[in-house]
């Protein structure tokens, strides 16, 4: 598992408030924080109230197999979207056979093929990986000065109570650059996801408005998932998206939720129970997950 | 994350019920193996049917905390037993400020303390680490010659349909020898589990009948939990029982549950927010496991 210095650090740190409003008070302010504000949601989907005692279950994150076994080549589909969205209404992943990037808002299924057209997802269709959560943030930040991808990540490592939970992260706001990636399907035999990627489609767009969705999993996770920011993103007019190799954000809200439950369900499959699971590919998924961003 | 060459191995195995045949028609028989058979449980807790795709939810595997964390000395009991009674009705675990050994077997939680003393869990007592399942075996193998650990570990990794898996485990019946271990209630500031362990008690029996009761996880959550056999001992007359370190089972029988569902909840405490959960700690868990052992 590799462990990197910003995780080693963060852990030091006072919990954020204390701490970004330190950094608030003592560099240029580029950004209009509100912390622990109400989730402007609506009326059915009230806002996560802070995670008490066990009383109740805390907001959770699903997710369907593992991200190293999707690496290894395990692209067979085999939760339907209909089981899916049972988990959650915002999320990521892909499809069978690798066929394009997921994006889901407001618990309506998006998909990105690699020839760049964008499609609502049936709900018979299936996928070999998804992550999913009810999303209820208990984190809003504005942001009304630009910030590069590099600095935007840094921003919400400032944000984060702790980097031993998990996190949904929706960003919405207008993108002055933005650069995505999506993958071709796939047939059998099929390739791993290092060599996949090879063959992606990039697009690059400037001024576009839009949404990103994605997560942030703790270091000690990373046997199942990227300890690390990961982001798919759908234009407002529901015609680009993919997954986010580079961007830089113009102005927007970022939107933060505290994920303190974890459930995984896995593949039932013979490629699944033969996988080389036991080998540490943090390192590999992170450049698999940044091919082509610079 | 360590990986054992015994996980590798295995990921070329066929499945299971055929290596298993094979060695039962190569090797001297020591065992008569049953396999799929119903689970012997009364009505109200049906045998779990074969996962198929996604259609139910599959056998689930709950866990509160990590097991890291509690290593690092976060002892504060923060889960009921009423609340993670709700999540399964067999387990094992520690309690607040890491008063004794949990065992929960059929729906039934008991404490053995240091002191040796064993007794029924109140439900307003807290944990802060405990694994639970709602026990439903899939694989049943009868014992009928003696396996000292080192062998019995060996029988069941052969009955593992994959390592790719969690499972649960009881083995019910005599054992020849049994070697267990309780660890005293601490008090503020805590000390690791490494240190403790060092003043835990030890105690040998011979010829004591009762049941074993515990989980194995895949070596790519060793973030999170043992990826190794972790048994707790409970004896048939609930006077005795305590963390295995070593045993011979004289006969008996092993009932074990593929757990393809996995679900985590953390504490929500600064304590946990703040623990350095990026360090890597499998190997030294693995000893403190074992400590006492030889």
């Amino acid at each position: 598992m590799k462990r990197t210095g910003r995780f080693t650090s963060l852990h030091l740190m006072p919990r954020c408030d204390f701490s970004l409003r330190l950094v608030l008070s003592t560099l240029a302010v580029l950004v209009a924080v509100t912390f622990d504000t109400p989730a402007q949601e609506p009326a059915q989907q009230p806002t996560q109230e802070p995670s008490r005692r066990t009383a109740q279950k805390p907001a959770t994150v699903f997710q369907f197999s593992t991200l190293p076994a999707l690496s290894l080549g395990l692209y067979d589909g085999e939760m339907t979207f209909k089981e899916l969205l049972k988990h959650g209404d915002f999320g990521i992943g892909t499809f069978r056979a690798l066929d394009g990037e997921l994006v889901i808002l407001n618990g309506k299924a998006w998909r990105v093929r690699a020839d760049g057209r964008v499609s609502p997802v049936e709900r018979k269709t299936t996928t070999p990986f998804a992550i999913v959560t009810r999303f209820a943030p208990d984190h809003t930040l504005q942001v009304t000065q630009p910030l590069d991808y590099p600095a935007l990540q840094r921003r919400l490592s400032l944000m984060l109570p702790t980097t031993n939970a998990a996190y949904a992260i929706e960003i919405s706001g207008t993108f002055a650059r933005l650069k995505v990636r999506s993958v071709p399907g796939q047939s059998k035999p099929y390739r791993p996801l290092a060599e996949v990627v090879k063959s992606q489609s990039v697009w690059e767009w400037k001024n576009v408005r839009g949404t990103l969705a994605g997560f942030r999993f703790p270091p000690y996770l990373a046997g199942v998932n990227l300890a690390d920011y990961h982001f798919h993103f759908l234009s407002e007019d529901k015609q680009r998206g993919g997954h986010l190799l580079d961007c830089e954000l113009q102005e927007g809200q970022i939107r933060m939720q505290t994920l303190r439950g974890f459930e995984m369900q896995l593949p039932t499959g013979d490629d699944f129970d033969r996988a080389d699971l036991a080998t540490d590919q943090s390192a590999a998924l992170k450049a698999t997950e940044k091919a082509g961003a610079n």
